[in-house]
């Protein structure tokens, strides 16, 4: 994306976190051990640090040695920072790694998050962050022990498009937000290894919910950003298809919000593939279609009759969110996707699993829980 | 916009329904009456007529006499041919009279249906048909009663936009539909004389919900063309706000159907202009932003990741429902807005707002209504 080598960009951020830094030197670049090489991890993560500009890619950890050893060549890893799932707690004797980027299937999130931390390290965790509140829990219990930080990998906190769509609806130019409407799907395979987990309750923790929907329980969230105090779901899941014997394919819920908001999303594993939002204020509105994919993003703003597509930044999303998780460690950014933050999806999502198993019963959601840090006030978008 | 004068046009029309007629010869045209010369009629219905090939405005009824004899000269409609509310049941001797167009606040359109038929004219009458169930049984009743049609002024029916999205479902390019999602709303203002009505429960049946939210109700049937069997919906409505005293403001619910799809509507008085809906089907989807306002309408098709705004032709919406009327009474056409179809959209606003009554309680929608003419199976489009 000819963004320069590392450490050599400008990065546009707030004086407030403008301070020096107490971790590595500017350009010295802050040093990441991947644990997972699936699928995300190949097409999207380990490419991303080609753009990164303080995240610097130093260790592999992968339970196949031979496709680590292949990655790690390909990526300039050496041989000797290749861990494997077993002896994954040396990485406490590497000082090459600073932060661990967790990509694995969701159930395997807790456990090798907390191994990292106790390892002293940084964790930069896949969304959803575990399969259940208590994993997410124990999390971020371990985090505060260790004194480390630990970050939800929430890429659209970081992302130009939602950015702007957060800044817009807080800049009150569209009035006040009234209903956000959200679509996350698309078409699940159990002859892809990346979805055979994703199928299975046990890995996945709720199927096209945990790795769809949460873009838009999240998103309703960080465009409103404000809390829902109830949640209430449907779903229509045809049993008969082998995809879909244990977890929920579609799912409809819908989100009340003290604002006098609703919010209506929708997921579904047996979707084209979808993650788009509009979001329907008193004096104007948005559409982002797509909105949270990896590129080839598209935001319209209608005021009036009239709507425009906004120009809109195009960046490397894994690169940017790992610089972002790289400046937090070197003390130069807030943490904005918190692991509070992960763990109220956590529990919303399991609100619309047990409204789904209870034939679509209201269940209150007021968890009491208030995001820390809005990414619209702090996030900058790198020029 | 070109189309020639009054009955020069060419009508593509499935030759089922091309065969000779039993009303008025080719080019005569069928005389309307229009009731109730507010907003709608000034801005859209009277300037159609211009546009019509075989509806031909005859006669306006009001209970403005100042404004009809204005509009009368404006539109060459003769002097004799104004009626008032108090004598309008004569229309029965005037044989320049085939069709009365009811455009009047929702609560009047029963009675001056009903008197129509009476004096043995059919009846256009616009959506929703009446502000209770009772009422559009009673019209359909007098139908019946009298042999004389009732077609229901629904005009997305006839509409090449929601005709091209209905046949891209049907022909089963998307695959199989799962989702259906709209957004009707617009503000209203009681400074407006054509919203103080819609904002009264009595003389509107539901605010926005039967203004704007019928047109989502509606959409999702016919882009599914099945009917759901359960609905439940939730309101936030402001009642401090001076609009909102009587009527709900925003309504968001949900529709679960048959076939494994659900629709989620909103509707609200509070929102900027929006008429949106979006299909997610299981090998692409469709999205129709706007998809109902009366020019300017955009159909968006996405298959894999590609999408394609689709070459639409636009049309004079009122003026190509007149003309179908007209050809319903000529017996060219099929009824297909039918009485029928007015009052199941009835019973599910009714079933909306015994929902919200309720809490969001599951309501029961599964009335037996099976559509008789599927619209995207029978509509064809003026070249």
């Amino acid at each position: 994306m000819g963004l320069g080598a590392a450490g050599a960009g400008t990065l546009l951020m707030r004086p407030a976190f403008a301070s020096p830094a107490a971790g590595p030197a500017e350009g010295e670049g802050v040093g990441f051990a991947v644990v997972g090489l699936g699928l995300l991890s190949q097409g999207q993560i380990l490419p991303g640090f080609h753009s990164a500009k303080r995240a610097k890619l130093t260790a592999l950890v992968s339970g196949h040695p031979d496709k680590a050893t292949r990655l790690a060549a390909k990526y300039g890893v050496a041989r000797d920072a290749i861990y494997t799932y077993e002896n994954y707690d040396r990485i406490v004797d590497d000082p090459r790694i600073q932060v661990v980027y967790i990509v694995l299937p969701n159930a395997m999130h807790a456990e090798f998050t907390i191994r990292a931390l106790k390892a002293g390290k940084h964790v930069l965790c896949e969304k959803p962050m575990a399969t259940s509140v208590a994993d997410a829990e124990a999390m971020i219990a371990a985090a505060k022990a260790a004194d480390r930080k630990l970050m939800i990998a929430y890429r659209c906190h970081y992302e130009p498009l939602n950015l702007a769509a957060m800044r817009l609806i807080r800049s009150g130019k569209l009035g006040k937000p009234r209903m956000v409407v959200t679509q996350m799907g698309r078409q699940a395979s159990l002859s892809d290894p990346a979805d055979v987990w994703r199928l299975d309750m046990k890995m996945s923790g709720g199927g096209a919910l945990a790795d769809m929907g949460i873009y838009g329980i999240n998103g309703a969230r960080y465009l409103l950003n404000e809390e829902p105090v109830e949640v209430r779901a449907w779903a229509q899941t045809d049993r008969k298809d082998p995809r879909f014997r244990e977890v929920e394919d579609l799912i409809a819920w819908q989100f009340r919000f003290p604002s006098g908001a609703i919010a209506n999303g929708s997921t579904s594993f047996d979707y084209a593939p979808t993650m788009s939002y509009q979001v329907e204020c008193t004096q104007g509105r948005l559409v982002a279609d797509p909105g949270a994919f990896y590129n080839g993003n598209r935001l319209t703003v209608q005021t009036g009759y009239q709507s425009q597509v906004q120009a809109i930044h195009e960046i490397d999303q894994f690169a940017r969110e790992m610089d972002w998780m790289a400046d937090v460690v070197r003390g130069k950014a807030p943490l904005v996707s918190t692991g509070e933050e992960g763990l109220q999806d956590m529990r919303l999502m399991k609100a619309i699993l047990d409204s789904v198993a209870q034939g679509g019963a209201t269940v209150s959601t007021a968890f009491g829980y208030t995001r820390a840090v809005d990414p619209a006030k702090v996030v900058d978008v790198p020029a």
